[in-house]
């Protein structure tokens, strides 16, 4: 039987899809399973984006151009516009989601053994495309006490050597739900300027920030246009990560065209999705205005609710719908397998992210989870009863 | 400003999608074009795949399972059991188009600096995908004169090498439309087993097959259940290229359980697609009747085409919907760019793949072009006389 690659061994499991079976096992007993382990909203897919699919009106499924038709990108360049990005349709490349996006980022600009720096905890699937890419992820440490802020500035040069090519950020966080303010960002331009580095801004949760706070892309900063790559989706921003539609954008011609030959590789985006895509950019703000003020209660509900549970701390985040919180446990690989196994409240039970999946430190995250605040708030308070009288019980409590 | 990774400058432009842009120019300048250089079938889509789409009634456009939704892998199994693989649904795994799967497939079964083995002319996106996974592709050739017949089993002997992993077949082959024996593959079997090696093939034209010859996949010889990875798509088989969904496929567990940590970290295929594509299954016989039927006229009015052309040779392929013709021509790049550019024929021109773009060996293909038989015969009648008339006056003749 012929070896699989080194690769394929190194290569990750989703630390959020790898309990999948322990649920799986539970539904099949019977029990309710809340989920706060994925970043799957329950909010409904803006209406303008389902009638457009319901209305294609193609005969033939075809093709489209490896970087999106010339519709959406001149739709997507009006939405970014408006957000003051001031970019061309020609600097967005459509991809398969944002996923496509930051694997051609990677690989366009970063060689094989070369590093790129995250804040870690970072989104899990970075370890995936890093893996896939042969590329080196260095973490540098952000603090649950100081709610995940950005590291100093001296710990990212710390870590910058000659192989050092990129920054990435998520912002708003995932899995932190950290927003990254102004004088952050400054300092990252700075940053990226001074060593001549890519800075990756992973911006699939923009629409999500609250208590009136602004969102800042390094699109915004002056003198970053070789550098910024901005990597983007529609899946959380209207509740359609099954479109799988996302993009890359850079004002760097010489990256743009290469990342362009990945993208001819793999033949074109789905033509129904970027039609879709199309029509969500005339999601009215009321839309965006209900899902905020239904987010908002819920991390109110979530973050309050975890503060008063013996033993727990969770820091209130600024963006995105979800939260690390910490909990008074031993390993949070061996609780939240635990929770789906051996335990249930009126037969109900929660899945939860274990935090170790975010860090590459080893040894850190061992007490804390991510909790994704994608169901309505009846739920929620009922997860959070849920946990409140699993940590009771859960025989590797530590506190 | 940082410099773009090496993998990035060694990336390959698409040799189909790179003229392009002289297309354009020339639609701008009023002409009309005969595209035969893209494998774009102008055949409908079936109506139950796009009612299907039509008739979505979720509310929230989810994530489905990574490996796919569960329905749609029943489904597949049973398409695919009719035509004798023995599958089950747990071996497979759906993926955003072909080519992913060739992707994952490479990256989970090579070692960066490994060799695959790949008759040329080969589909030319082979190429980008080695790039963009570091794997290289040990080409070994065939020739128009055979037809594009299976290399003997030594000349692939003469190449394999300690660093040798996996033989990729693509059956019926693009870009030349042979069709493969019962007994080509039953050497690939024995060579397979011989060395220990994978045995990758892309089944992307499956249904196209002519003058009643039947379709043989590795998965219906035995001894290869380890070995075999099939890389198939619902592009071609349903006129479908714009859903972007494909499946790998095996009944090697390690294989598909690495394979599967790649399509975990890019979360899912689409959830429409998948709907769509399962939709796709029931698609009645009449409608293969009916487009075998056409491909095999096409077909037929473009080889006799071809070859009543003082100078052309084309041989006569079993199955795809491609040709490889031979052409009285300087340089195949050079030829093809002049058609668009400084051609017409009653303001009408034909665009055409340089063959150059499918063979790995330099200065092969460089008299050869690739041609789809994508349009209706009328039109394909059309683009040859255009063809003719511009052998007659193009300044890089040969013969």
């Amino acid at each position: 039987m012929p070896k699989i690659s080194q690769k394929g061994i190194n290569m990750p499991a989703s630390p959020i899809r790898k309990l999948t079976p322990f649920a799986d096992q539970a539904k099949k007993d019977g029990k309710k399973i809340y989920h706060l382990n994925i970043g799957q909203p329950d909010i409904k897919t803006p209406e303008g984006m389902l009638s457009a699919l319901k209305n294609i009106d193609f005969k033939v499924w075809a093709y489209t151009a490896s970087e999106g038709t010339a519709s959406y990108r001149n739709k997507l360049a009006q939405y970014y516009n408006k957000l003051n990005y001031s970019i061309a349709p020609t600097d967005i490349l459509v991809t398969n989601g944002g996923s496509e996006a930051i694997t051609i980022a990677m690989q366009a600009c970063l060689n094989p053994g070369e590093e790129i720096i995250i804040p870690e905890p970072f989104y899990a699937n970075y370890n995936g495309f890093a893996c896939s890419s042969d590329i080196v992820i260095k973490p540098i440490m952000s603090y649950i006490d100081s709610g995940f802020a950005l590291p100093s500035i001296t710990e990212f040069e710390k870590v910058i050597t000659a192989k050092t090519k990129a920054i990435a950020i998520c912002n708003p966080n995932n899995p932190t739900g950290y927003l990254y303010s102004q004088e952050e960002l400054e300092a990252l331009r700075v940053l990226c300027l001074k060593y001549d580095l890519y800075l990756f801004s992973d911006e699939a949760y923009r629409e999500f920030c609250y208590d009136g706070r602004e969102f800042i892309s390094p699109m915004h900063l002056e003198g970053l246009e070789n550098h910024v790559v901005v990597l983007d989706t529609i899946s959380k921003r209207y509740s359609a990560c099954g479109a799988r539609i996302g993009c890359l954008i850079t004002k760097n011609k010489e990256l743009y065209q290469t990342a362009l030959k990945f993208a001819q590789a793999r033949l074109s985006p789905s033509l129904e999705g970027q039609i879709a895509g199309e029509a969500a950019v005339d999601t009215p703000d009321s839309y965006f205005d209900a899902v905020s003020k239904e987010y908002t209660a819920r991390r109110d509900t979530l973050v309050s609710g975890l503060n008063s549970i013996n033993g727990v701390f969770c820091p209130n985040p600024g963006g995105a719908f979800y939260v690390v919180a910490k909990l008074p446990i031993d390993n949070a690989d061996r609780f939240c397998q635990w929770i789906l196994e051996d335990f249930n409240y009126n037969n109900e039970t929660v899945m939860m992210a274990p935090a170790t999946g975010f860090y590459s430190t080893a040894g850190f995250g061992e007490d804390e989870v991510r909790l994704a605040y994608v169901l309505n708030q009846e739920d929620l308070k009922k997860a959070l009863r849920c946990l409140e009288k699993a940590l009771e019980v859960y025989p590797g409590k530590t506190a």
